[in-house]
């Protein structure tokens, strides 16, 4: 069965601000985008190349300081395409206290060795409906 | 009149690339979300916070050694909201030939002092509908 | 119960290589002494300064295109120091095989707000002895 | 007709300061030089290497918050080699408000696919004297 | 004679420091290991790889605004492998005070073309003994 | 007696490098203004800021695993300003071979607290005429 998941860990450092002193959103959308191209390739067992992105949604300001909890997972196929969903948490790293911050959706096609699309598996069993609240326990 | 664009120009050198050798996908949303900022900052006159980001589309691949050109603008305001346009060309500098690479859509919310949503102004005439092919000679 | 444990995720992109086109052992170091700092704050609940490094064996390069997962442990506990065993893990993400690549012994102490070093939460039970073998499924 | 000219909008940010809060000089030589390299490529139609840079006069600090404006244009041509100069603007993004804070010259050499030095065309009519003052509706 | 040693200098920016606002710990590692490669290089006339790194001491912590001296020697070695020390000083610019802030231990191996293990030449006479105090004025 | 110089060395990596596979222009120059500002700093003994920068001739293209090898010197001062030289080596690290890759000279302005221009000590005797060519053995 093939594994269709990763979880990342960052720290929010000053060299990720910008110039309000909270986190660049172009520097989380990196971070949304090498997870879930992580999930992907994990799923597809072969390279794939992004085509879409939509919803992502900011909720909660990101700070120097936090540290930033993600987690991408298939949860849709097509014949070679991948739709990935990341869930972005800030974690307030002493009392250890997550919350939402960002949510996005990401297509990934999977690609040949000559660049071509390829088929990928289905989806593994019961994965189709992704929680809304994933364990707390399984986060990074 | 609220100017309310923002054009920018980048080359695409190795530190940029994924282990695919093309330009990471992260790094042309940071170029995107920094561009569409610059536009929303320049309408409002304020500070801004991203709030969504939707509809991206990622149509050619980029390569070291290519230009990439964005192109964002405001195409519609609510009462403190912004919706930013962002096009993104491929420009193969030897030949200067542009071709669109990726687009997408930017909401940004304009906030006062204390963080607060603010109101932005009005859209200028005839800027609510952006042209689907900009003015080559306006490209930075 | 103290949460004493994180886990990170990231990829190895041209940037992060040395001029053998492996990846930079600096780079691997940084991220080790991220991952052992999450571990201790998360475990002392406040902040904490790296004190000491030490046995870190680099085993297997590292190339462009692996994924790299650690996981990074608190396994000692003194009257204001932690100890933090970090495991690296090179996996090749089309197969999802992992090896074990690096491995290190980190000291941490935490500080007070007036930088002054505190007490720490002991050790939950069970934890002293790191298994050699961490859970596949545990991992990032 | 060569395109002889490239314009770049940057936005400083806490990583591209120095230890006293303004922006790098080294930072802004960087994109000094990245954007004279741009027209030059656009208007020898080929790779360029840099071989001089002179007359740098750094006016006015540039800070965190502030935005980037570069035009670099080719004001001169030998047989292989182009003068380009480029001005860089401050602009406090929330008014608009644009400063000349640095200028400076830079030649490049064109060279062959062997990096051997090769002709350039010559510059078009009425380029030879750049402006003082750049049209800031030309601005990026 | 082979040279065998290496001093490199840094300045601490904003981008080099932790949610804390001092240098981040893995960026003092990665200076080290820089110099430290430099020396085995320089001593082995070849390449070299990270092997292990061991007693690493922060003892004084690093701000923005201070440079960071190194100085990597090469102070023992076996059939291919060599043993290099690095003292990392910190240095008040204003006034030229330097104080040792961070020492470690490095082992490299000196590999072949084929990236085999290679012998690496015997160290120069006096050198076995590094002083616990370099020459100031030796330094970078 | 001011000091008044400053070595640097270091590495080039796959990420300094522009879309030719060469150091990156930028970089050098980066390396260059920060070479020059320690001096600078060393010579005044409080904050500097750049002021100019003529005459930086770029002789030898530097690649990737070249070392690079800096030496900065103050050769000039006036009321408040000190003129720095900066030569930058090609280091062929396996050799221990050095050529004169790229020189160029600075000039800072001295300030004080409140960022105004201040008196800067004069030359050591015999430095204002500095040598064509420093001695190798005092290279970092």
């Amino acid at each position: 069965m093939p594994r269709s998941r990763a979880r990342m860990l960052e720290l929010v450092f000053p060299k990720d601000t910008n110039y309000l002193g909270t986190a660049f959103g172009g520097w989380v959308l990196s971070l949304m985008d090498k997870a879930a191209s992580v999930a992907a390739v994990r799923h597809s067992g072969g390279n794939v190349v992004t085509a879409r992105m939509d919803g992502v949604d900011f909720r909660v300001p990101i700070r120097v300081g936090d540290a930033v909890a993600l987690d991408a997972q298939v949860v849709g196929v097509g014949r070679s395409s991948m739709t990935v969903r990341v869930d972005v948490y800030r974690e307030t790293m002493t009392t250890g206290a997550q919350e939402l911050a960002t949510t996005g959706t990401f297509v990934f096609v999977a690609v040949d060795e000559a660049g071509k699309p390829c088929r990928v598996p289905p989806l593994p069993q019961g994965q189709q409906t992704p929680s809304a609240r994933p364990d707390p326990e399984a986060r990074p």
